[in-house]
């Protein structure tokens, strides 16, 4: 692990990180904000379509509010870069920057995009052996297609997070024309039916659930709210289920980086 | 004025706006948070080189202050667009993202890079007619080449400005290499006797000042402040003049916004 740039943010530090992965054998970019004086937890924070390592440590507003707390996040970069698969680079929701979080078994995605395993295995590995966080000290959040990785990381891997919660989430991927471009290229068409591992409504249907209450923000302004995040289906979802959720809708609130930075500090 | 876009932030409204200037002679951007409820004052914030009416509005963190505080923020770009002056986009620190806060009497750059009297005039005015601010309520910081703009407004017409501050001021550029490329494009190397009038450390040998204390926010682990800023330069010049200054070197921070964000409440 490599650290590419370190800026002093309120008496903490700010890191740029540079490191192979064995998920996606590639390179991988992530940052992290560190607080001064004790760190007691962490939250893994993904971020949405078209995203790196640095919008969320850049525009989110987050670092005087993780320092005031002793709270580190970790930022991961939204899909492996340098390698040329076919149509990679063609869209800006698939492919670089668009990994959602999956596992794909499509040839040649399989080999590097690795995302799910990548988070769940490779970063929540370096949170606790390179920055010493305590297992039951880990939290996950996201935006957008980060919201729905952290909804599926919660609901899949319920006992790895101490909270779960998301701005703006892509919540039923299988039923939005995002998703539906994501999952055709990464798991194929072919394997629809195995798609619903990878859909917060779906995996909530099949009794998954976080023993907490999953926080969600959702801006009523959002152009995307309507045919791509579909935040309803996911409270009906969770209807007479085990899992609790509180969705907020805010008035007049769009899907940028304005919004999160208003309600970050409700999520930490 | 235009509205370019428009997002909700803090209760209030993070805005992107376009104009035609009288001054440049140009189309102009520039960007403002306005808090919810009543507007009591408002900070002209000046940014620096390569920066537009972007960066501080979307990497400071400062509208969560304003809207506690009941003030807005204007943002002006930091020089005009769409000009194809001899050299205007050859370098980062000259022409188009360099302005430097001057009017500029050499050919060609005088018809547009009339950056000093956009600010004190147009977007003062603008403040005031279109946003309701009195005049007794606008205050005036930026960073670097915006700190140094910030000073120069500040000095020469103290009764415009509540308050003046900077983040990394360029404090003395007639005597570092920035100020000397950028004064010798604006101003010509043959007119160097005037060059001073827009030099903050000569202004206040001048016996210009503020009647109120200027803040200054400076890393000490700034790239740039032992050729560039010189920092020590203005401390030196205010020494036994009416000039009150406090400069505050802050251990370990760098030239970034990450700097920045962490103290922009003082300055608010």
């Amino acid at each position: 692990m490599k650290v590419l740039k370190t800026h002093k943010t309120f008496g903490g530090l700010t890191r740029f990180w540079e490191h192979e992965s064995t998920s996606t054998k590639t390179k991988m970019n992530f940052s992290t904000f560190t607080p001064p004086g004790e760190l007691r937890g962490c939250l893994i924070w993904l971020s949405g379509l078209t995203c790196t390592d640095e919008n969320f440590i850049t525009k989110a507003g987050a670092q005087r509010v993780l320092a005031e707390k002793g709270l580190m996040v970790i930022c991961p970069d939204t899909s492996p870069r340098g390698t040329q698969l076919p149509g990679e680079h063609d869209s800006w929701d698939f492919g670089s920057g668009a990994g959602f979080y999956v596992n794909a078994t499509t040839p040649g995605y399989r080999d590097h995009y690795r995302m799910y395993d990548y988070v769940s295995q490779e970063i929540y590995a370096i949170v606790q052996k390179d920055f010493g966080i305590d297992h039951t000290m880990i939290s996950i959040s996201g935006h957008s297609m980060g919201g729905h990785g952290a909804l599926i990381l919660g609901l899949r891997e319920p006992e790895k997070f101490r909270t779960v919660s998301a701005f703006s989430p892509i919540v039923n991927p299988t039923a939005c024309p995002w998703g539906e471009k994501a999952f055709t290229g990464y798991l194929g068409a072919e394997s629809r039916a195995s798609w619903s591992e990878w859909d917060a409504c779906e995996l909530v249907r099949a009794g998954r659930f976080h023993p907490r209450e999953i926080l969600i923000d959702q801006g009523t302004d959002d152009n995307f709210l309507e045919k791509q995040l579909l935040t309803d289906n996911l409270v009906r979802a969770c209807e007479g289920t085990k899992q609790k959720l509180k969705v907020r809708f805010q008035e007049g609130y769009d899907h940028s980086y304005y919004f999160i930075s208003t309600f970050i500090a409700d999520h930490l």
